[in-house]
Formats: structure tokens, C-alpha cells, sequence
């Protein structure tokens, strides 16, 4: 039996309603996300037992976002309460040729926080066959960068696959360190990576480069090159997105087994409910089809890419697509009837 | 002066708003609506008298069912108290990729559970001019099935047109008899009927078809077939739904008079508010035309079809375009412009 | 230091969420706005110091009028207080095939039964450096287009820029005068308008003329014809707008200075959350362009056409669109990234 | 059978949510009422059949008007389309220490507009025993007073009951007439009358007076000589209000037959949900229990007393206690039990 | 440690909001509860493990049932999924001199149909402590009665501790037998219940007695009679209600040992927001003293009756006073300070 | 004529709506506020010039505060722009039994991280006439502390009125210094403090008092006292709240200058819906008894506890009760009539 440990923050998202922006705002949604505790809830949903393991406040505001881990059948036994607060991003949704907004007001989070012995990994990655965790972590903070290396160290110790969805967020990163500073280090126990391949390289701290991912027969040479980076590496992934505009964009994917390159057909994803939290999705459903597929990476990659898909059409942080309904939708079938 | 009287169930409709899964909705929208009471509406909108003849609980429930009718401009004068319950469904609104997902929870409902001899339909019938029914009654019970056989032959022996849309759902059904041993003796009094031409030859018995509505030269002689098992039928007419995505469709429409073809263009329709009751919406239009154009049925498919589409843009069970509103929509024109 | 003064009038906006039509309707969101008000919002976004001038009734709902310009940093330091009542329009939002509906209740309001003497406008123009009005203010009543013209005359003597959004409504006009009557006297002042060429001849009264935009090298004929009429005229601009439907729309603009026609592509702008005060934001655009980029007429039409589609994303009557956000769709981006 | 028809103007409400003032409100709530109307409404709750008459513009919003006419079961056969509005009000419900606040928009309503002549009274007043007006419609407008005068001698000639709430509002009767030049006339055809004795002394143009509710036995007198001012009158009643705050009323009522008081005992009403229309409810008891208990003043005035309590604890404008709600309440149990 | 079991059904409730009439409503909240599973949040909110049995349909409704559990931490590992629908309640909450109103539409549920021998409650039972049912589960269907009965058989049998809420509701035991022909045989396994004296003499088919809870000396003579017919009860509870109207209750309690009455002191609740639940909030309080205080009836008491006071001021079906507040209140104290 | 300068932090106020706990919200109403904030608003409202003074981050969320400013008609030149965050406090709006819950989120915010010497003083005191600090910016941090200083010296210096409202939570005060540390250095420079005699003596480093303001006679001793701590003292005023529950208070005030002590009835405040900034209102009330009244204390003491008592009906966190409402309501008039 699998059961994946997801670590990182969990952060109260206070998005306007109906498109609304800022300064016409009377009232916020209140919901609770981060991209770590996503795939989690992916996970969870399709059937595979998660646990969640952060930091949150000892207030009514960290009890909320416990509560929303148990509602969404996460596990939360190893959640370990102290700092000031939750960590908060206000989000304004975008429509057509208007982006979305997210002003962060994560900084002093509990997370943030958390020192290195905090958490007692042994008994959390107890029972554990997966442990994931992203780039935003390390990202946060000096501390935060530490408390994550730790945990993957515990995990690679106790032989669990390890996955890191690379989120490179610029907002970030601002303690002083860069991530080429931070990154290898925490990469080099990874067997699944999500992200681009010039955001590998750049949190590698390799030059810059800029693959086309409308040449497939040259992206082996690139994964290539992050083999000999990352040496544990086994799978890494991307979502290839276009933005027609905030409400539609196209959706593709593509996995390397070390091999060869499997591609899901891009689809066309309009109108867009909520686009946040689509990429964490994706990572859910990728370690999905990498638990419950092991053989097929075409299936897995299309897995990921219709979870994607699904994603951008729920409102909130995380997936709540069924299983059954990223299944049926695995053969690019779009044409959401009604179900009567 | 025409006067429509329908005849079917009437549900408390309970909607989750903007888009949210059943799980994240703390409240719903209710609304009272079902396929022949849609159709009532619509032609009391377009200033047709109409009455609708249903069973609802003697409870505060119902009371809101008959509140809903008479705000409609529909007669509620035969309206039958009794029963237990409500039927009620739960309606998940869909977007893009993701379909919208009904839950019923209409068993045991007033309607359901009618037995024949409850209704005096002499005097409910007095001074209508049309009946209209549904497949949906005899796919609820038995009892359903004979009441509706009693309301068409009364229909059918005081000399009204009698129209069914076939609405064919395979989630009812389910009290032991097939469509094909109950319809047969219900569709030999109609004389116009609304659905796809393999639906109606399920509901007959008849040998499974697949007839290609591009092939339109090939279209009569399926009708013609019809004709052989509904002796009195004179109009079949059928929507031509492609459905891109939930919130895209193209929507067209065709009639067949017992000798020719006739076409509605197909429409673009994008976004989708509420796609439910659009099937009802192109019923009442159909009956409209037949009433107000009859000699026209070019304009009367054309209007069907308007009406259709129209639906598609207005939220709730039922169709409140106005009949200024089709007629300006009958050239095709979907230019949207704001009127002031 | 530019200071725009605008004059026009200011109503309470009653519409229906959620593209509900006025009979689903219990709650009616709230807002105010008005063409020429509009336009000094666009203004004081992008810095522009903006005052205006109306008359709003002595009550809570006047009140509100001007807390909403308060808050919008729009000057209400002349605002006169009086009247019976604040002008009020119904306003439900269409979709895709259906159009928005726009319902006037703006007869016997403070500012259509304001007299010419009412305003100071040696106090209201001091310091100003452009006065804005529009079409709409004469069609109002007869007090009304004598207060106008005594503003623009006003503005003549002073000196300032005056500029004009023709507007022309034809559910206005309705006491007694037509505006070719009426406009060519306040028209002969303006320096800057908005609107399409054939509305221009007609509020000029002169014959009827069918321009074709897409014919660009045919079209400084006619501007120059309206060079004849109206004297002191510097700039004509009008928006192109193709309406694909409610939802979808395709926004292009151009200019003429006199000499050449200046041109901004045309851009899909969809899905369409609120489109009323489109029109009013690529006036504010092509006002901010004159003023800050003197000398490049290209950039100005490009950045009222671009303000003018962002528009359509926000809700309410005017544009929220940050001057960062309009000058980063100059260059046509609409991709609508998220800002994290 | 009796059967009431009501004359008034119905308005749209538009109020702010949970307490809210103006300047807070970002949605407003829209209902429909009037006093006349609310009688009316009252009525069929009950049972009695009845009809209101008035005038409403021909546009969308007239048509919301008329579409809750008929949800709540209030005839609308005789209602005239014409004018240029429909008349509005703003509420801002208050609570505890602050009152509530009415801000009117009904000056050049369709109702106020209304000239004598316009309604076939002859027509509209077939089959009726019972009409009902009150002092707001000859306070709108001279041409309104005129109108109502028509109706009632219509009605009188017919040989119907006629009953009237004085319903004095002093920022009503702008037109340049004091209610003694307009209301003894249309008074002396009225049977019934609701109202404080010293407004009935007022209207009628008699000294000014302070009776004391107190005082009983002294009531008598007063009413006498109103007896001598309107020779028709059988019944005068009072509702006896005493404001302990905005959110708690003490209720009370009495009735003269001519011959004695009746007393309902006094109630505490708290907490107030909505008490706008709460004399309307009282006048809506009062016609019903002299229509069904035409022997018993007492039952009458209790009833009456009960259905005015009732309507505080209901938001909008009318009342919406059913008859068994009002029954069960007639010996002053207030326990307010959960009925499951 | 204690762990606390309790069976029986959870509805999805629909209630009005802001104190809405049913005939009012375009939205309605949508919450879980039921008298049992009302009781195992308050347990679990108090730090006791507790877990619910019951029977939901597998389908989306279902699941939200469960996910509600989840979210209040309420173990939900035997749930059994099958049935036909949810049991569903309507709930118009009054206010003042007008009460609640509660329509139910639970017949055919899943737990009414659930058959005895469906769940295995050896498993069920494991580590459990204490067992809790209510009168509701027998009064559903003579299925649910005798699935009830085998439920406190296997708790007997286990030695576990056993509660019951009398709970008696007239709208309820519709399947043709009589509390006394089914409660007796429950009852006499019980060792806690809650419930009036003359309640529980109904149920035990005993005559009809009305004990005077003022003249608290001479209730030990009731409760004597009733330790005669229910020979393991050790503690008999009841809470003291007087409804002064909807929205003021005066709440005490009073405790049975076997040797003497404990009384907790009257409290005015005013305002009410929701009283539903308020006995299960005491029933929760006194299973909480019962196991947390076991040698202290009087806090005991002080504590349930705390809770039950508490409950009033909380929207939905279950308790969501926190352990420190219920303590805190616990001297009587409802100053309700601001706690910041 | 008088202008006032308030120094202090304004936050972002998230509430749940409707009484729900924070586990039950899924929006939050957001508002701005603060206690010196809330006090400039009042004054603002009265008509009396009043400038805010503070420090908001240069974010979208920032900006919103501004806007309030503005919107409320509160100067806001002087608002400086840094620091990473607004403040924010959840607000849980308690009922009756249960108080409200306050949790603060403000550490780390611009306010709190403001460093001396940031504000030009001198211009943003330019033309004040009156300077208002209170006892939570001094709490906020030592920097905060440290500019708060070099504002009251700099009003000080320029000859200002200065008023504290001493405003002491226990859960500020939290970065190593005491009150009694930071205080008397910043009070001495006060002509008018508000506050209880305990508190004004503990923040002064005093020995612990406990005054009984029921004995009138005795309290010129303390505030003697006070006098001899506080040089420049003029106005010492306090609030006098009894609490009934959280929705009924029972309000009071008094007010020493000196030589005798003033005060003001007790009201009934009920129901309550919202006293969160209820003691601001007071201070607000009080300066504009002192600027307006200035020879008549009594009438400045029942102005203030007049608007103190309006507060408390409305929502948000400060007053917007009218400069006539208080008026009306200075009389103790709280019969809360509809104005009509």
C-alpha cells in the first residue's frame, strides 16, 4: 500500500468573488491551500493515503486549515503547532486579457518559521513510501531551507521515492540566498522532478538555456544533462501551457523516463474557473500515475495532464476531480455533458 | 384562442452556485422546475395560456412548487395535494472540461407515487386546446405510466393535439419495465413528438438505428418509419446538439411534416449559463410555432431552435426569453448588443 | 499639471448578479457610475488629477454618489446639491446570445432638471486644464444642454481643452429637440471626439453617410469634412467594436489628428464580464494618451483601445485597470499570466 | 364570498441587508409593496380572494411588479400599464437605538401620474364586496386624489364596503393641498377606517386633539364625533404602538363598532425583523375579521392585533403568516416554538 | 481512555437564511446534523474520541455527510453506504413572537432502511466505552427500531456504558407502532438517559403523569418509578426550558442519581440564533461531565446545561463551543465579553 | 476652524458574517479599521476637518486602506508607503452567552515596523488644530513607541490639543517593555485622556486602584491624582460599560475637567450589532464635544456616550451615525422610530 507524506506550507487564500478586484471587494473567500498540501488532497482523493506535514499557528486560524486537512481526508497527525501566524495570499481572478493577482502576505508564517528538530521525522515518514515536497520551501526562508533538507535526508535514509515539483517563484527567494545555492543540494535525493527544463537548470545553477518543446527529439539531450545533475533521478515532468488569455489556455504534458519523451495531447481549457493550483494537480496526478501505473508513462502523463485540465475548472486551490472523472477523461473527451 | 395544458412533475431543483463542486457549496440555489412544467413556461412567456396539472405534498414544500407557477403566468387550477414528498435534485453546474452531474433524489415524490382516477381530467382539460406529456412520467412508476395513459386518452378522446418530448433517461426506468413495453401504447395518440429518431425507435421496440443527421436526404425515411408505428403523429422533430465543451455547444434543430426536412441553422452557443431545460425550451417553442405559424414550418423550427439556444444563456430550469427576444433572434443574429 | 474637469451626470447602477434577468432577481448590486464620471475614474487611476461636476439630490442616496468619488480620488468639490432624485438605471447582463438590457429611470433627475447659473464655473474651472463632456447631457433635457453649453463656453474663454464622447442614445432625446438641433452649438467648441463618423453627420445634421472602416484611406475624407463643421476640432477618434455575441467581443480603435489616420489592432476580448463603460474607458485612454504622449498619436490610440478591452473584464461602470496594467497590454499581450 | 379589491401604488423596496447603512450597502434587496397592496396580499394568504388595481409602467420592472401580484395570489387582471416609472423606496432597517431610515423615489410614478378615467371601475370592481384604499394615494398627487375619489364612488354606488387606512406620511402631500381640502370628501363614503384619532381629526380638517389610549372610557367621545364627520362609518380602528427601540415594540390595538371598545391585549414585540407594513398587516386582520367573524369585535380586533405582531418578525413588505399562524397566536402565545 | 460510540442518522439540512419565510427562499444553507451525530461533535470537539454509525446513499449527498464527520473530527470508519437518499430537513428559523418551523423530508432514507445485521458492530464497537442512540432511530421504521435494538444488545454485551436522548417526536413514528410497544425493551439497557419524567412514562407506556419541576422534593419519586422499569439506569437528566418567544429562551437542567436531584441555575439565552441542537449540545454536555467529572453531578449538570445555553448562539445543527468556553461559562457568567 | 490629526495603524478587519465561528466561514467580510482610524471617521462625519497619519504597504492591499480613507472623507496626505504588510485582525462577532473573538495578525506590519523620523511632522501637522493618539501604537513595538513619541512631541511643540485614548490589551505589549515603561513619557504630554481611573493608573506605573464609579463623590480624588501625574491634563472621560451579554450592553459615561465630574445616563444597548470600535465612537464623540461645546461638559459627555450607543448598531469597526442622529439622540431617546 502506498501512502504518500506531502511537507511544506499551508496558507489561508482570501480570493475576491465573481472577478472582482481589490478596492471593489466587500467580502473575501476564505480557503486554505499551498502547493505541497494540493497534491495531497489529489492524492487522497484518488484513493492513495496522504499525510500533510507543516506548521500552523496554535490560534482559531491554524485550527481552521487542521480542519480543512481532515475534511479533505488528508492526514494531519504530525502537524506541529507554534509561530505567529498562517501565512496569507490574497487572490484577485483574472478574465480574458486581465491576469490574475496574488499579493503574498506569507512572510513570519509558521512555516517560515520552523526550525531544523522541529518535526520528528522518523515517526512522520512512518508508514510512508513517498515523500514530496517543491521548491517553494526553501524559498521562504534560511530556516525553512534547512527543516526541508532535513526531511528529504530522513526520507532518502528511510528509502522512500522522493518528488519535488520545482516551483520557481521570483516573489520568493528573498532571505539572501539564490536557489542554485540551496536547490542542488536538496535535488540530489529526488527520483521525480516537476518543472521546466530551464528552471531545473537555472536552480542547478547552469546556464541558461532555452529548450523548444516543439523539438521533441532534442529534449532527451536536455534531461540528459539533468541525469548527470541529479543522479537519483528517474522521471521528470512538465506541463506545457499556453495562455490564449486568462480564461483559456492549452494544455499539454510531457514525461522522460530516462528513455524517451511521452507527450499528452495539448487541449484546449476555456473558460478558466480558477487556474491557481492547476500545476499541483498535475503533480498529483503524476505520482498518481507513477503509483498505479508503474509501466505505463504514456497513461501517467496523460493522467497528469487531464487532472491539470479538470483543475482549472474548480474553484480553490486544489483538485477535486474525481478519479473517476480524470479517467474518463484520459481519452481527451471534453465534451462535459451533463450527467442525468 | 389556444390553450396548452401540460402535464408531469414538478421538482424542487437545488443548485450549487458559480460553478462549485457538491462539497464545497455551504448554500444552494432552489428553484422549482421539470421538463412539461419548462415547457408550460415558456409558452405562458409567449403569451399562450397554459396550464399544468401535477401532484405536489401537502407542505410548505409544495406550496412554494404552486407559488412558482402562478408567478409564472401557468394555471395551477388542477393541481393535485398529496403524497409525501417533493422530488428534488441536486444540480452541480459543469464548466469546460468538467460536465455538469445531476443527483436525483425524486423517489417516493408526489408525482411518483399518483394513481390513476386521482385527476378529473374532463375538467382539467376543459377549454384546452393542446396536451403535453413527457417520457419522464412513465419512467417514474407504474403508476406514472397509467396516470399519463389515462390524462392522453381523455386528451385524445375530447380531440386535442397531443405532443411528447421522449426525454429518454436511463437513470429512471427502474420499476421493472423496459420504455419499449410502456410507450408504444402512450405514443399512438401523439401527434408531435420531439427527439432523436433512435430514441424513439428504442422507445418503440424497434431495432437499434443510428441515422446520420448530416445525410438530411436520408432522414425521411426513418420518419417514415415512425409514421408506420404512430398512426396519428404529423410533426417529429429533433435538436442537433454538438457539445464542444459544458460551456460551448452548437445547437441546431430539424422537423419533419410527413413529407419534408426542415432546418435550423446551426448556432454557436458560448458560454453556457444553464444548459438544463434547454431541451424543455425548444419543446415550448416548437409547440409555439406550430400554434402561431401553422403553415410555416420553417419559422417554427427556427424558432424552436432560437429558443433553444436562448435557454442556454438564463439560469434555472425554465426558459424566460421573451418572444420579442426569439422573433430578434430568429435570423440567426447573436450579435449580443446591449439595449439603451 | 494637467487637471481634467468633467461634467456630466452621476446614477445609481441597479443590476442583477449573475446574468439573472430582472424577474430572478432579489438582491440588485449597487454601484454608480455615468459616461463623463467614468471617464474622470479612468483619469484619476492613472494619476491625472480629475474633479466632477454634476447635481445630486440632498439625500442618502446623493450621499453615496459622491462618497464614490471621494473614493475613487475624483474631485467633488463643485458638486451641487439639489433635485428631486439621483438617476437610476436597471442593468441586466447578458450572455453569449443574449444581449445586456439597459433599463432608464433617469427622467426628473437632479442633474436633468439642473438650470444654466446653477454652477460656478470660474470656481469649478479653476486651475483645470481640459473640460470632458458628452452627448448625453444634452439629451437629457432642455435646462440640460443650456447648462452644457454654458459649461463648454465656459471652458472656451478659460481656454481649456475641450473634449466630447458624442454618445448618442436614442431612448434620450425625448424632450422635444433633436441633437442636430442641439449639438452642432455645443460642438463647435470641442477640440477632441469620440464616436463614429455617421454619428457625428447626424448630430451635426447633416445627410446621412455609411463609412467603411476597413476602407482606412477612404476615411480622412470624411474627417475632414467634420473639420469644416466643427472648427476648433484637433482629433476625431472612434472605437471599432464587432460584437460576436454578448460574451465576445472584438475591440479595435482609430484616430485622426488632421492629417493621417492612426490605428490599434483589434483584439478578441473575451469572455466579457461587464461591458457598459467600455466605450467611457477609451475615452479616459485616449484622453491620458493626448495628454502624456503629446506628440505620438500611435501610442495614444493604442492605449485607449487597450484600456477600453481591459475594461471589459471589470465589473461596474468604470475601469480599474491600473496605468502598469494598461501600458503592459500596449504591445497586444493578453495573455492574462498570473502576477505571483 | 367576498372578494376585496385594493387601490394603491405598488413600489419597488429596496432595502440594505443585516442593518446596514447606505453607504455600507454594495447589494440592495428588491421587493415589492405598498400599502394597498399589502392589504391585499394579506388577504389571500387568508384565503379571500382578492385584487389590487393600480398602475404600473410598461417596462421590465412594471412587469416584476405584476409577476409578485401574482405569486402572491392577488388578482392583476384590472392593473393599467402606462407612465414613466415604477415608484422606488430605499429602507435601511435599523436596530435597537437607530431607527429606520426611508429615503422616497416615487415623485412622476405611473401611479402618481394616473389621471381619472383611466380604470373601468365599472369592470374592475365586478364580483367585488369589498374595497379598500388608503390616505397615501390622494397624498401622491392632485391627479391621484381625483382617481382614488372615482374609485371610491364607484365602489359606493356598487353598494360595496369601503375601508380606508388614513396612513398619514407628512413628506407625502406635496402638492400644494393639505389632506382636509381632499380627504373628508373621499372619507364620507367609508365604513371602516384605521387610524389614530387625532390623524382622522386632522384629515377631516377638526381641531387638534391628544386622546389618551389610556383612557378608555373616554375613547367613546372622539369616536362619536367622528361618527358625526363620516356618516357611513361602522368600525374605526387604532393600532396602539409603543417603540421601545428600534428592534423592540410593545403592540397593541382597539376598535369602536359605534357602540363600545374592544382592547387586544399588548404584546412585547422583540426581536423586530422587519416592522415596515406592520400596519398593513393590522388592516389586513381587520378586514378579515370583520369578513369572518362579522359578530365578534373582540375575535376581530384580536386577530387583527396578532397578524400585525406576526408581520414584525417577517422581512419585506407585507405579511406572510398563514391564517393558522395568526389563529394560533389569537390568545397571545408568543412561546414561538420549533414545529417538528 | 473513553470513546464514545453513537448511532443513528445524519440529514442534510436545508434552512432558510436571515430568518426567511420557506416561500421567501432562493437560497437555502446547507449543513449536517442529526440528534446523534449532534452529540459525537460535541464530544469530539471537547477532546473525546468519538465515532458515528450510520447509513448514507453512495452518492455525492452521502459524501458530504462523511465529509462533514471528517471535517469534525467524528470517526467515520463503519459508515455504511447504501439506501436510496439522504434523509433531508427544512428548517425556517423564526424570530420573536413567531416560531421555527421544520419541515421533514426523511422518509425512505438510508438509515430508515437499513436493515438489522448490516453493520458489524462487534467491529464497530471495538475500543469503544460508552454507546450512545436516541429515541429518533426507533421512531424512523420498525427496520431502524429493530437495527437499534440489535445495536445496544452488541453494546451491552460489551460492557459499554449506554445513553439515550428520549427525544420524542410526534411527526415521526408513522409505521403503525407506538413508542410503548418498541421503547421499553431499548430502554432497559440504558444507563444514562435524557428526557423529561412525563416523557419517559409515555414511552415506557406508563400512565400519563405531570411532575412539577418547581417542586424539585418531589421528583425522586418519578425518577424511583422510572429506576423501577429501567432497572441499569444510574443517571436521569432533563433540560428545563421556557420559552419566553423564538428568540429567548430560559434554559436550566436538572440530574437524577438515584439519590438526589442536582440543579444548574436558569439562564436567559437571548438572542437565539439557532436552537435546533440544543438539546443534543446537553446531552453532549452531560456524557462529557458524566466520564470527565465522575464523582461531581453538580458540575456536571453546570456543564451540560452551560453547553445547551451555548448552542444558542451558534448557526447549524451541532455545538461548536469549545471546551474553554463551555468551562468558562460554567459559573454562570454570560457577560460575553470581547476576547482579544 | 478646528482640524484633527490621528497617528495610528489602520488594518484590515476580517469578520465571519451572521454570528458563524471562524470553522464555519467561508467568507469573510473585509473592512478597514483601527482605533485612532475609527476616531478621525467620526470627526470626519461630524464635519470636522481630520487627517489620518500613518504607514501602509505599497500593495493592492495598502491601497484599499487609503481608498477607505478617502472614501470616509479622512485626509490621507500624509500616509507614508512601506513595510511589508497591512495588519489584519479575524473578528468572530459573538451573540448573547457568547462573546466576540478577536485574533490579531497585525505583528510584523508596516505600522508596527515604523521607525522614527520616517514622517515630516511638521507638514502633516500643518494647520491641526487637535492631535489623537491612543495607548496601541506604543504597544505595537519599541519602534512604534518611539515615533508615536516624536509625533506628540512634535504636536506639543507646535501648540496642538492632544488627546490618548489609553486603549491597554493585554495581548499587545509584547516586544519586553511594560506600559508603565513607555507611557508616562508619552501621556504627560495630554490635555484629554479617555480611559478607565485603573488603567490610566496602571499604564502611569501606579499602585493598583479600584475606584466604584457608582460612588460619584469619590472619584475627583482620583483623578486629582491623575492631574498631579499628568501636568497638562484637562478632560479626563470614561466609559462606563456594563455587559449584560454580547448583545446587550448598558452604556454610561463620564467626564472630570478638573473640578467636577459629569456624566451621563445609563442606556440599554440592545441588541448589539457590532460594539467593536464602540469605544472609539466615544472618543470621536468627545473631541467634538470639547470642540464644539466647549463650555459645556455636559452636553460633550452625553454627545459622546450618544454616539458610543449608535455604534454599537452598526456594522464595522467605526461609527457612522449621523452628526444629527447623536443629536436626536443626545435626549436619551432611543425609541428608534422608522423616518418616513
Amino acid at each position: 500500500m502506498s501512502k504518500v507524506v506531502a511537507f511544506g506550507e499551508i496558507m489561508l487564500r482570501l480570493s475576491t468573488e465573481r472577478h472582482l478586484r481589490f478596492a471593489q471587494a466587500k467580502t473575501l473567500e476564505a480557503c486554505y491551500g499551498g502547493g505541497e498540501f494540493n497534491v495531497a488532497v489529489s492524492l487522497a482523493n484518488y484513493g492513495i493515503a496522504s499525510e500533510f506535514v507543516t506548521r500552523v499557528p496554535n490560534n482559531e486560524i491554524g485550527a481552521c486549515a487542521v480542519q480543512e486537512m481532515r475534511k479533505m481526508n488528508v492526514g494531519s497527525q504530525h502537524v506541529v503547532l507554534g509561530g505567529e501566524r498562517l501565512g496569507i495570499y490574497f487572490l484577485e481572478t483574472g478574465a480574458g486579457v486581465r491576469g490574475s493577482n496574488v499579493v503574498y502576505d506569507r512572510a513570519h508564517s509558521a512555516m517560515s518559521t520552523l526550525e531544523k528538530g522541529t518535526i520528528d521525522w522518523k515517526k512522520a515518514l512512518e508508514g510512508a513510501t513517498w515523500f514530496h515536497w517543491s521548491g517553494i520551501t526553501p524559498a521562504l526562508s534560511e530556516n525553512a531551507a534547512e527543516a526541508c533538507l532535513e526531511a528529504i535526508q530522513a526520507a532518502s535514509e528511510l528509502g522512500l521515492t522522493i518528488s519535488c515539483d520545482l516551483n520557481y517563484r521570483s516573489k520568493l527567494w528573498q532571505y539572501g540566498k539564490n536557489p542554485s545555492e540551496v536547490m542542488p543540494e536538496l535535488l540530489k535525493y529526488c527520483h521525480v522532478i516537476l518543472g521546466d527544463i530551464d528552471t531545473a537548470f537555472f536552480m542547478l545553477g547552469k546556464p541558461k538555456v532555452a529548450p523548444d518543446y516543439n523539438a521533441i527529439d532534442q529534449l532527451p539531450k536536455w534531461y540528459n544533462e539533468l541525469l548527470d545533475y541529479i543522479p537519483n533521478l528517474k522521471v521528470a515532468a512538465t506541463t506545457l501551457r499556453c495562455s490564449v488569455n486568462a480564461s483559456h489556455q492549452r494544455i499539454g504534458g510531457l514525461l522522460f523516463d530516462g528513455k524517451k519523451i511521452y507527450q499528452a495531447a495539448v487541449r484546449e481549457v476555456t473558460p478558466v474557473i480558477d487556474r491557481v493550483g492547476s500545476g499541483d494537480a498535475f503533480m498529483g496526478g503524476l505520482i498518481y500515475g507513477l503509483l498505479q501505473y508503474p509501466n505505463d508513462y504514456q497513461k501517467t502523463i496523460a493522467f497528469a495532464t487531464a487532472a491539470c485540465c479538470l483543475k482549472h475548472t474548480i474553484a480553490g486551490d486544489y483538485n477535486l476531480a474525481t478519479l473517476k472523472e480524470v479517467e474518463n477523461s484520459l481519452d481527451g473527451d471534453s465534451s462535459g455533458l451533463v450527467s442525468r
